[in-house]
């Protein structure tokens, strides 16, 4: 029985939305490990230019190596 | 003069985007209270697949039986 | 050279989406001040209706004069 | 032997004092639970005019069912 | 498809062992409802006699009403 | 629609009583802004003599310049 | 010069209002140390009757012995 | 009437369990003061070898002098 | 001199006790790192029956590698 | 009687050291304001290569309009 | 085997730097106690004057009786 | 369009100063990792002799795979 997580801590960026920003670090992580779960600790961002806003989402996420 | 508001705390769910799991928190309780206002404390989620996040937003709901 | 940034705390408010409040946020703010970075800290909000819910998002918005 | 309490975390409010807000909540509680014990987890509040302001203090009551 | 969970607040209270008070605040509440998970939030107690030890776990408990 | 407001942070100072030293912070901020709520922060004093404490109460105020 | 402070946490206990049980706290520990300020960390209490709230404040009190 | 409780914070260490750990800690503490309740904030340890697990566990511990 | 540890953060799982689910994180960890200390920064768990419980705890472990 | 004062949030960056990114940040707020008392509530920083490090305070500064 | 260590918490006071401020906290309580370690919990300070900055750091010091 | 930073978690120790402490830790994920950033997390330390103090300080610090 698989007895263990391991957790990677990651930013997702993305401009269109923070939803965007969760998927950009989830896809990240998920090229090497099994995904179970995630949390997002935090949201920071910065202005792009009057009309773009850039999401900067840090994320836990719980995972195993495939 | 009603002066108290008490706390529910539920976990809204959903696949669309955060502020579609924070409605389907919000409808749940809605049905039985009445609700003035609410936090979200946390945000986590899972991988359905590839393509599809799921959002699982913690709501404090201040609220008051109808 | 420049050495500090102020930071200024408000709460961007919309009905739309998380999104859209803390562009409400910044709007005001880059009125007066040069965005520098912002930090979402807190995540409140009421339902407006049975359909409308206002997103209230506190940032602290790191900034220098322009 | 009875094991466990429950939490019920409410707000009580009142423009007396501190203290009324906190007895306000407490009286809402004490109607239907036995209350053990309580913890003030937050306060805040708004100006009603000039003179008169007004306290919610947020209440974790430990409590069983009567 | 059931899209929420609510959260239930509770002391469990054991003189055994941390597990046992974890169990007993657990048994309480599936009583009335399906336990998805649980987190424990605080850990306190005290000294019954010399030899005994009083173990109190707060624990968050996500459910569903059964 | 006015769709922001910004926070002030305030230290509230008085000998009575903690809701006066809460007045103290409100009134300053209120000659200049329009306030819409408080959240009390943090309380700190010292003792003037043996029978007299001051009560210094940091207030995070929610508000709109007039 | 006396370059440093320590700190002594104790709870203080009274009836009448959250100031007596801060006094209370400042009191005992005022008659070994010269106290220099004072933090309240918490407050929590408990009904001693339908009439009688009894608080409970935790203070960290900076002092030196005197 | 006994108005004050003071905190005692100390780290109890055992080889056996996280309960053995904590009535170290009590253990050490009740020697010298009567111990009225404890909160356990941190739980940290070491690998002593492959098979054994040193538990670190700190304790607030309120108590009066006896 | 070795002068800087790494932390990786794992999470155990063990239905025994939770010390049983925190020797299952240090052993996966161990197997790669040589492991100086570890922090248990939260319990969560789940039903698996009425009789059995699964606890899973998140560990911070500072180690080098071997 | 002056009986309140205000905080000012800011950044004081320097690469010499942490104690002149604190002056910098100081020295800002001192040209307008009489300051009090701060808190340093976060160091951040950034590689500006391979032997400057930027070190970033963030400072809460309790002051006076002078 | 002595298994118990006790936390003394005081704040080290100098205006040459921050590690003299820690250095001033330490000297103090290692006449009486042996230190085994140290945590730094916060950093205050204030401007003693235009040139000269004042640091009070607060640490918590694992200890045992000498 | 790089969209992911990862976090890397570190204890860099010095026994001259915070900041050479901050720069152990850069410097040993520097060898694998481009740095963008870091934040403090915690300081603690030890004292090695009446003269020496060792500084621990926990880093998290932002980057990516060179």
């Amino acid at each position: 029985m698989a007895a263990t997580f391991e957790y990677k801590e990651v930013v997702g960026i993305a401009t269109e939305s923070i939803e965007a920003a969760i998927k950009a670090g989830l896809k990240e992580v998920s090229a090497k490990y099994q995904i179970a779960w995630f949390e997002a600790v935090s949201l920071r961002g910065r202005m792009v230019d009057a009309e773009t806003t850039e999401y900067q989402v840090t994320l836990k996420i719980g995972c195993r190596e495939k």
